[in-house]
């Protein structure tokens, strides 16, 4: 760990044991989890590197550009589009929230009947571990679920910075409008946090540049539909958990980089696994660094996942905006269309998702579906009953899962994941 | 029973088997524990007829108002107004879901991780054992929490006669401009179903009779702010239960008419505990009939239970609607004014709640709240941690209990309650 790192986090605030403690937990995982992988792309050591510097380079990247009076804003969700931050000249940074910390802490403030994301958002504070969290000069709630939506009435104190953003709970034309309004008003917060207002030109060119980071995810999406799969659930889950926090043109030209190799793999009939291994489609709640254990568990079992429906996969970046509006608003209203298609649990009725989870599992050739829901996650481990049933009278197979982010259960999971695999075969 | 009773329930569709039980559970949960109570003002006996004829003689009443064109709705939460309904000459009923029922059933259509209210509600359906959902013309059901957002899309299919409304999150002009269409749509669909148009005369009429309910309730919750309390916790808890079904002018007359008797024991220095008793506010989630477990073991503890922070209780009565509007449109604008103050924890933020349990908290002269979070419940359980700090920052002492409908925790509580209760003395 160089110095030069150390004292940044000092100056941050950070807990330094904490934070090593973290930082071991982490590097461990990665080890044991990616490095461990047979026949990864070559381009995956881009991934590997950041990853390694993830509290480092990263985080001095994002200081730089706060000395040169860029703002950081930190987000926990796919609602809040990067678009608008960045036409403010402002960055986007996802906060991740896939690990366990400071939960004795963290208690105090959410019943344990919380779901591990939340918990682990509010950990990453009170454990003073997260360098995004405490770089970001706003950071923005929003009224998704009703744990998120009454977390931030307590992280809110925490933080002094926090931003909430209101949300419908039904695809209705007031759903539409109410969102609308909402991202008004949250371009006018960015630009009172940054100085800088948006223009037809600035907005036009970040939505291209989240497009293009876009495109280049729905490329590594595409290329996983061959069989043998050149590419492992896990890495892609990486590409795209690494979107949430990397630069985004420097990401996209990576991702770009490891699709062209991809494509080499499959016209050389080469694969992470071999041909015919059962296919898994993942489905449900995100997934956020470093929570790698559902899917460690599926391709160390003989399975390999070729697609994500969660926030972090297609749930996340599936539609594109569309840049063609020729005043701000005209963008804005597109903005709004693009978002407003996202398919999360917490809107009702949601059957868009049970259609789009049918799909992509014809899609990507997937032998199977595993829904995964957060043990008290009820936006997810409601729907994941419904989704049951679609799946059951389309004849395709699927086991619901629900776990948190600890390791107890990783044994029962592993025998239950196996005999599904095993029944696919 | 009488032979009429079974027809009736059979012609409903009841499962009898299943209802005969459900009937036995209630009616010794009803001797156990109320009829057990010393002291009980003598007006008391109306409300034991109302209970041993809750499935008998009020469904009578109901299908003898629908043969005579009336329509009968029922509703899971306080945001369905009454008025609407009253106006267009149809019956609001309220469905308890108090009791589980049919469980393996229920976790069928919803996870184990839900509200037993939620299940309950899931449970009386599926296992057939409820007169008033099966009487129902139209069920309403409303975006609130998570989980009966998500509910209602299982309990839809089985239903046939589901109807949604959608509800906002924030205490905003939007958050109000939806609640005032909503309310709207909802008049329209009331219309439709009774073919009867809400006349300015017939919704301030509606409105009066309400408001009446509502009057008396308030009168009742003024009573026990005597030392000693004229009346127990149970006995005030059972009036707010049953105004949710009883006809609203019968169940005035009624309720008034036992507060005259408590005035003159007032007067008299006469009470159903003794004076200096410590006096308990509850706070927290409904509790619906016959969930009676929490305020029977506070009430067998030495302690007294003063009011009720609950929608079924003071959340759900306390404001009255204004009736001086001129026209349809103003009446219906103060019908949504009454009801957007109503603080319920899926709102964020929700300080008017701990305002208001504080207030409750010194007009009832309790000596401790204890916070009610059905398990599982986000908001309410996630609320009543800033509930537990700010009646701290106060100086009111305060218990934070989460439980179910089971019984097997009953041991424990009452040793953590009537610790509590001997702290405060
Ligand atoms: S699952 Fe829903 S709440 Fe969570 S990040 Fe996605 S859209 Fe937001
Ligand atoms: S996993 Fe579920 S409960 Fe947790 S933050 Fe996401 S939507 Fe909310
Ligand atoms: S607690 Fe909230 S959701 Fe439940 S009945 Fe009251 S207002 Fe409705
Ligand atoms: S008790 Fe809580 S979770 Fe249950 S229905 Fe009411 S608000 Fe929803």
């Amino acid at each position: 760990m160089s110095e030069e790192h150390v004292s940044m986090w000092k100056h941050l605030g950070l807990n330094l044991t904490a934070h090593d403690a973290l930082l071991k937990v982490l590097g461990d995982a990665y080890t044991d989890i990616y490095l461990a992988q047979k026949q990864r792309p070559d381009g995956m050591a881009y991934f590997d590197f950041v990853m390694s510097e993830v509290h480092g380079l990263r985080i001095k990247e994002l200081l730089d550009e706060k000395e040169q009076g860029r703002k950081i804003i930190g987000s926990y969700c796919v609602f809040v589009p990067e678009e608008i931050t960045l036409a403010a000249n402002a960055t986007l940074v996802g906060l991740c929230s896939g690990a366990d910390f400071a939960m004795e802490e963290v208690e105090k403030y959410l019943p344990r009947n919380t779901c591990a994301l939340i918990k682990s958002a509010l950990g990453f504070k009170l454990g003073k571990v997260c360098p995004y969290l405490e770089s970001a000069d706003m950071v923005v709630g929003e009224n998704t679920c009703d744990g998120k939506k009454k977390a931030y009435e307590s992280l809110g104190p925490l933080l002094d910075n926090l931003y909430v953003m209101d949300l419908p709970q039904v695809k209705s034309d007031q759903g539409r409008t109410l969102l609308r309004s909402e991202y008004e008003r949250f371009k006018v917060a960015v630009q009172d946090l940054t100085s800088v207002t948006i223009t037809h030109e600035s907005l036009k060119k970040a939505i291209q540049t989240v497009n293009a980071k876009r495109m280049a995810l729905h490329r590594l999406a595409r290329l996983r539909k061959a069989d043998p799969v050149p590419i492992s659930g896990l890495d892609a889950l990486l590409a795209n958990q690494v979107s949430f926090y990397d630069n985004p043109a420097r990401f996209t030209e990576s991702l770009n980089k490891i699709c062209d190799e991809l494509e080499k793999r499959i016209a050389a009939n080469q694969g992470v696994s071999p041909k015919k291994n059962p296919r898994i489609l993942m489905a449900g709640c995100p997934m956020a660094v470093p929570n790698w254990k559902l899917p460690w568990i599926v391709e160390t079992s003989g399975a390999v996942i070729v697609g994500e429906e969660s926030c972090v996969g297609e749930r996340g970046i599936r539609n594109l905006t569309d840049d063609t509006g020729t005043t701000v608003d005209e963008l804005m209203d597109a903005i709004t269309d693009r978002y407003f298609k996202v398919d999360c649990a917490i809107f009702t009725p949601n059957s868009d998702r049970l259609n789009h989870i049918e799909e992509m599992a014809k899609d990507y050739q997937a032998d199977g579906v595993i829904h995964y829901g957060l043990q008290f996650c009820q936006p997810y481990t409601m729907e994941a009953i419904p989704v049951e049933n679609a799946l059951d009278t389309k004849g395709i197979p699927s086991l619901r899962i629900e776990t948190d982010y600890g390791m107890e259960d990783a044994g029962q999971l592993k025998t239950r994941i196996e005999a599904f695999i095993e029944m696919l075969k």
